[in-house]
């Protein structure tokens, strides 16, 4: 049943309190009267209305690290430092009552404030209750669009905004969301912002073609419409495009690290410049607002780490303010003040307009015609991978901690917490972190922090392992399984095995580990023995170990583990330590017969004169497609006559839009046995593939290992994946946004504008977050991915992904190094990684992506013990009464404080979807744990800083075939009595829950 | 009779309130109990001591102009903003009681004072009461020690500190001189110092080879005595070379420009440093106790335009002294404090420790064996012209505002005042400006200045000699008279020439006008006639004047003036004008007989062959002198193998040794009549020179042009003049300092340590300010100069003036361009200048130069009329009863407020130098001036910023060769009973007096 969610909300409400007994928390509303939007300036009716922001922008890492931007450590690399920032802004609005400021970055502003003295803080939080310092956005970071996940970008968005508001209450809640600098805008973004209680947003970076046209119509601002699935207007958002980037309009910058002249208003010293200023800044304003709507504009008077010395803007824009505003008694209409995003967007509001809406995205974004931003969708590919791998460790972290108690911070093996990797994984969301866009000495200081909160989150989740086990055992972490190193599987004839499963239903998962026997006995935690197959170690995998390991063979087996929790087997070694394969594999030539391997879901087979991937079968439906794939490169432009731009971090640039196949004919040998199905295939000296269908799997696996990409001959390339089919699809393809909802995506084509199309291959290239797919009416092939990538598809019935890049120059946008990561030996980055295919109908599609995907990002956690299991205390445990429906997923279990959980519920399919999936789903909640109970209940926005009964977002007339009834009482969320509670597609529901363990 | 000046003063003080009437003016030494050396930080005596003194250096003017640099426009050039500086700093100083800063450049402090509220002044005032803002040094600028005039010295100097004590009292006066940037250090510096009251001076800057000696032998720090005349300690001056120029030791920059690490206290985020940089800093502080004598040290903790963000610099510095002074408990002997270099001082003063003595000089300065900053001795000649005529004018312009009343400010020709010129004056003393080396848009802007006070000076000036002389009529300057260019002298048959002498002696002056007459009739201000003559203007002029003038002729007829005031005379024109000179000059070419030309006083021969002068024969005493006279130029080094360093605005460094000869045959005609004998010799087509005795004139002049130099052949020039003699020298050779007293220079030769030369031209140049001579035991050649140059004697004998450079690299110093001054026309720069040279004994040569150097510098100011004199009023005026005696010099009368007036006497012979004049010389000053009579008398410090009767110096215990009576009771100055006043050999006496007119 589809559960209109807003109409039932008002009922809700007035039964919330006295439902089942919960009683509801303190209300958060104790807002200051004196901030939020009543703190704004006045404003005149008659007049141009120019708002001046002042603000800073601080990176979370890019040219330097986070700790070294904060410091003004290096120098050297970049003048910035956020400390100074801060001091001097808040020295200059603590010396003047009519100043403003906004800060964005709470990483930063968290740094800060710990330094603080008590004087200093009571001091700030009256600025903040004055509405003069007011938080925008208040993430921990200003979080990347293209190559984030939405659980990450939810997680980092509450640490930031949760931090202000447990130091500054309600008046510490951003109104509006601001995202000035990342380098194009996903749709999912503003659902999600729309769904945290923000009024508005605004960015700075657009297509440049998108940008001219929005100009001229007047179309700078509008309603974005972020979900397809949610109900209007739960995630619709208002947008504004800022007229000069993030930036002062030319002439204005006052900054330290600006040259624009100041106001000089000495009539008895050279160079008096007062009336030249003011009548430029009259021209400019008259400009800007031919541009935009109302008879409110806005200017954002700073820029990277600008405000160092606010002395310097401030004395100016005083300045200004007074000699332009003095000019009204001279016929100017133009009146200028210090305002806020906040407040310029209630100024719109308060316009009455109507806007248009949009329902597409800000991808890809170009600012010039062979400059589109579209190499970063993949650049630093293996941290884009280490970090979506964190994430999966954090949400394991998270949960562990909720569930183990107060033992798995402090146990068995010591003090663990998750705040380490989760403010690591806060600061790896930032536009220059996961993006792949900083310098290599930043990332490899993101890599060492996410390693540090591993290192605190293993230790708390083997307490809480210990805990819920009775089991005190010190248990053994592999972190190289990826290249077939574990010291303890290698050498130990008899260890166990768990897997802590963080999904709220049963999966069933091989087990690959690197061992040296040829015969092994397994046992289940039930002491029944399972099927094990022993390996050997391919030729890639011990290329890439070097000394690190000496494994020969790999030991497979499946496990079943329930629904959020554990299962624990045993291993033994039973034949003798073998230093060669138990079994050869079998190779295979360019002229031997069709080869190929099949499981219960798939047959797929490969080109007897190529060596590649030819064709798939679905076993199920019968369904075949011929499928070539290849690995290919693109040769990275250095720039040409037609233009200077070359392809570097940021920028996706061919020299030609023919990309060079890898190989022509792939080296291939096979190995099949009970476990498991595989083709190794050898492109070349640094690229490979093994192409897996394990027993039960319904996809196909590709694990690519490419690198170090050769730059011997002195040029760039970017490695893609590409699969040729012969569906019909017409210039469609499509793919996610941040892990969540899909896109259509067409060829060479703009939904907004008419697209003059440039750059045929890197225009047409879109983030590939989770997955991509082509189809025609009858067949969908579908490709899941590991970690964000950049994909396209260039022809008909062609999909490809770009795996790894690897370039010889910058690309002239600050980052100021050539994209050529050195790896480990400095010889060159090796990446491996995974990619899932799936072969369906269009209808059946999302029921086998979506809840694979979930798994992919959400794998079981594998911790070794070198004992058997029988000295394991409990070998299984379930935290669940019953498992979720397949269409509902627990997107966040996490300790909010000591008595306190973080709940949120997902409805992880999309409307229309699947037949089955995209229906409402209903959840009791009281039902579904069985370790504890829930005592009270409280609903949250999306981002846990506000009661949802509270949030109270501004309402907007929007064009009519959009809009919706304004007048209508509205309200988010909550679409049944909970505990009992319903979801709808796409829907996620936060909660505050107060547990009582059994 | 000489009277040991110390000596009557204790007497003289107890009659002086009563003399003659005179009451004295209320005291000035309203003095805060708080400042001062009782502001002092505590000390510890068995601690290592370490002074920390917050300070920004702040050039008045170099890469940017004055004002640029005070509002922070074109930071594109360099990031500075003084207005920001003083914001930053004072907000610091007003949070935080235990910081202090110390502000050297009064007229950036007068700029941003100006702009600030009463509340701020109010602060201000508060924390200079308190000595946490202290003022050190206190002139207008920190000026050049190479090239200024010692009147320009003490008037910027005066007007700084005149400032700084109207707007703080005693608090607001600098106990401390403070020149840390200039390039090398003149001991008539030191000696205006030590009259100023200064206890101590500090510097950044001295040879290298000088330094290195003086740290191993722990004398960095003495007495300078700065005069061989007054008696010590009256020009003994205590002086401390700074560790490190007048930078943090390496690594603690905290400056927004610098890229030092700051401290990293957080022991939660990464690069915690704290306990590295506090064993830094104390292995620092030690290695720098070793090279200094007390148990203090002194840190300069700042740099160029630094503090214009105090916060980065006090946050680590506040971080560094907690976390060093904590490191005594862990047995550590360094304390460390906020302090000045006044607190320093006072340290030193009371370890109580005997200093050595140093009475020569620190020129030259070489930063290198290669790197000798010697070129800017002579860089920018025709500003450093110009800055002299404009200290000409000037004094003029003071004279008169006092002679003239209140009209001349305001009277018939307009408003007029002396500010303008006075600051602009101040401002070019600074050690980037008449120095020659900074920008040329910012040389270009001093010029500028200095124009704009001449338009005002000359309102003043035409003010004032209608008030004296009755006559409104408007006057005419004519400002190109040394191109022969005065539109009022060649177009009118009939006019008037005012000349004003500014000196309190009658002189005797040849006028010189471009005319296109033949024939004048010329009388004096009884109406006489007297001589004149007209002679054609000289190819050399008419080739400089391009478009400017056609004048055909110049008129020349003597004139005398009588002291301090003007003589009036009338000009006809009886014959037809033609364009033609009247008297064709007399060629000669190479083989004609010896040429000579002679007055009463001089003969001068010029070799046949060479055209070059060749013997100058004295007429009173029938001393002969063979000298060769040539132009030569040396090649400017761009750098070699020895060392990269080019010769540029700083430094001078040739190529080689020899200089290229101009050429190697003049080119030579005369024109001989009744008023001037002159020899025309043409070198080349950019060097040409006149030789001229005109009558009655007691010295031989040269009257050189210099330019274009030619660059084409891409080989920087560096030209001089050289005189070559017979004479005995030794190696000797004298050059003045500032233009007072001289020093004896050694070729190849350093007083105070074994020098290794390693450039020997550029390491034997000094500066010359207003005369160099050469002697024997018999003979002295002694040249006056009309500017500062650089000069030497490379050889025994041979005495050279370098007069003009051009180059083409620029040397490294910062001031980023090539000193190749493009000049009006855009194709090089052409100078005109005069040397003055005298042949004497060495006994008589004082009574000679000194006189002729004064009237140099004090040249009569030449208005014209354009009328006959009999409409002009009174024609002649004197403003005196009485002359002055030659070795007594007005030096300054000027304007101090409504009711006062700044009088300076000095005696202008050195002790020893003449038998006639080195004698003390009494001045009656109630029988001095006519023109008003002195109601009221102050003797002051020489710049005026004290009651000298309250001017208590530091005394110092110092070596026994040097040392004075510590215990008597020296006072300075007075000697005899005003207003009959006794001046020693070179003292300079200092009155406010109150006037009436009679």
């Amino acid at each position: 049943m589809m559960v209109e969610v807003g109409s039932i909300v008002v009922v809700l409400l007035s039964l919330f309190s006295g439902v089942q007994g919960l009683p509801t928390r303190r209300s958060w509303a104790t807002q200051s009267p004196s901030c939020g939007y009543e703190s704004c300036p006045a404003t005149k009716a008659d007049a141009l209305n120019v708002h001046l922001v002042p603000h800073t922008h601080d990176d979370v890492g890019w040219l330097k690290t986070v700790d070294q931007y904060f410091y003004g450590d290096r120098n050297d690399i970049q003048h910035a430092g956020v400390q100074y920032i801060l001091d001097s802004v808040v020295q200059q609005l603590l010396s003047d009552p009519g100043k403003r400021f906004i800060y964005v970055e709470t990483a930063f502003f968290y740094r800060w404030w710990r330094q603080q003295t008590e004087s200093m803080r009571e001091d700030v939080k009256t600025l903040v209750n004055q509405g003069r310092l007011e938080f925008i956005n208040g993430g921990w970071c200003m979080n990347d669009e293209a190559s984030t996940h939405y659980n990450a970008i939810i997680d980092q968005m509450t640490l930031g905004l949760r931090f202000l508001k447990d130091t500054f209450g309600d008046c510490g809640r951003p109104r509006v969301a601001w995202h000035i600098d990342p380098f194009g805008h996903s749709r999912e973004q503003a659902s999600l912002f729309a769904q945290m209680g923000f009024d508005g947003f605004f960015f700075g970076r657009l297509d440049y073609q998108d940008k001219i046209a929005r100009m001229k119509q007047k179309e700078m601002e509008l309603m974005w419409r972020g979900s397809a699935s949610l109900t209007p207007p739960f995630a619709d958002l208002f947008t504004g495009v800022l007229p000069n980037g993030y930036n002062p309009p030319p002439g204005f910058c006052w900054d330290q690290s600006c040259a624009d002249t100041p106001i000089q208003d000495d009539v008895n010293l050279e160079d008096y410049n007062v009336d030249s200023i003011v009548s430029n800044f009259i021209n400019i304003a008259h400009d800007q607002a031919n541009m935009y709507k109302t008879n409110h504009i806005i200017m954002t008077m700073g820029s990277d780490f600008q405000y160092e010395n606010a002395n310097l803007w401030y004395k100016n824009m005083d300045k200004l303010i007074r000699y332009v505003n003095e000019q009204q008694k001279h016929g100017s209409n133009v009146s200028v003040f210090y305002s806020s995003p906040s407040c310029y967007l209630n100024e719109l509001h308060q316009s009455n307009l109507t806007w248009s809406v949009k329902d597409d995205d800000f991808f890809p974004y170009a600012d010039g015609p062979h400059d589109f931003w579209t190499g970063y969708f993949t650049s630093r590919p293996a941290f884009k991978r280490y970090e979506r791998m964190s994430n999966n460790f954090l949400q394991i972290c998270n949960q562990l901690e909720v569930l183990g108690g107060k033992s798995s911070r402090e146990g068995p093996n010591g003090k663990g917490e998750s705040d380490t990797l989760k403010e690591a994984m806060a600061v790896a969301q930032h536009h220059d972190a996961v993006s792949g866009t900083e310098k290599q000495h930043v990332a490899n200081d993101y890599a060492k922090r996410l390693s540090k909160g591993w290192d605190q989150c293993q230790i708390l989740v083997s307490n809480a392992l210990s805990a819920l086990s009775g089991n005190e055992s010190p248990s053994i972490y592999c972190q190289h399984l990826n290249i077939s190193v574990c010291p303890t599987s290698e050498e130990l004839g008899t260890f166990s095995v768990t897997l802590y499963n963080p999904l709220v239903r049963r999966i069933t998962w091989t087990v690959r580990l690197p061992v040296n026997g040829t015969q092994y006995s397994v046992t289940d935690p039930s002491g029944k023995v399972v099927d094990n197959e022993v390996v050997p170690v391919s030729n890639f995998t011990r290329d890439l170990r070097r000394d690190r390991g000496y494994a020969v063979n790999e030991l497979l087996f499946q496990v079943s583990i329930p629904a959020l929790g554990f299962s624990t087997y045993s291993v033994s070694r039973t034949g003798k330590i073998k230093n060669v394969p138990v079994r050869k594999p079998e190779k295979h030539d360019g002229h031997a017969a069709p080869l190929s391997i099949k499981n219960e879901f798939y047959k797929v087979t490969f080109d007897p004169l190529t060596g590649f991937l030819s064709e798939i079968q679905n076993l199920e439906n019968m369904m075949t497609l011929p499928v070539t794939q290849n690995f290919y490169w693109y040769r990275a432009s250095e720039g040409n006559e037609e233009s200077i731009q070359p392809s570097g971090a940021y920028i996706f640039r061919p020299n030609s839009s023919q990309p060079m196949p890898v190989t022509k004919v792939a080296q291939t040998y096979t190995i099949q046995n009970s476990l498991v199905q595989e083709v190794y295939q050898n492109f070349s000296s640094w690229c490979s593939q093994v192409v897996r269908l394990y027993r039960g799997q319904p996809f196909l696996e590709l694990e690519w290992t490419v690198g170090p990409v050769p730059d011997g001959d002195k040029v760039g390339k970017e490695i893609i994946s590409r699969f040729d089919t012969k569906l019909e699809t017409n210039g469609y393809f499509y793919t996610d946004a941040n892990g969540r909802e899909v896109l259509e995506r067409r060829r060479d084509y703009r939904k907004t504008w008419p697209l003059k199309q440039t750059e045929p291959i890197a225009g047409n290239y879109y983030p590939v977050n989770s997955r991509i797919y082509i189809k025609d009416k009858k067949t969908q092939l579908t490709v899941l991915t590991d970690r964000s990538q950049g994909g396209s598809s260039i022809t008909d019935g062609s999909l490809e992904l770009m795996l790894h890049r690897r370039l010889l120059v910058d690309d002239n946008r600050g980052v100021g190094e050539p994209l050529s990561e050195p790896g480990e030996f400095n010889d060159g980055l090796v990446v491996r990684g995974r990619q899932l295919l799936f072969l369906s109908s269009p209808e059946d599609a999302s029921a086998l992506h979506r809840p694979q995907a979930q798994q992919e990002y959400l794998q079981p956690q594998i911790l070794l013990y070198p004992l058997p299991s029988s000295k394991l205390g409990k070998l299984e445990f379930s935290a669940v009464q019953s498992e979720l429906p397949l269409n509902v997923h627990l997107l966040t279990l996490g300790q909010w404080d000591a008595n306190t959980v973080l709940l949120r519920l997902e409805h992880q399919f999309e409307k229309m979807e699947s037949a089955n999936y995209s229906q409402p789903a209903t959840v009791d909640l009281q039902k579904l744990f069985s370790w504890f109970q829930i005592e009270s209940l409280d609903e949250l926005s999306l981002s846990a800083n506000q009661r949802l009964s509270e949030m109270k977002r501004l309402a907007w007339r929007i064009k009519d075939a959009y809009s919706y009834n304004l007048k209508k009482k509205w309200t988010y969320g909550v679409g049944a009595d909970p505990p009992v509670i319903t979801l709808q597609p796409m829907e996620i529901r936060t909660f505050l829950i107060r547990i009582q363990f059994k």
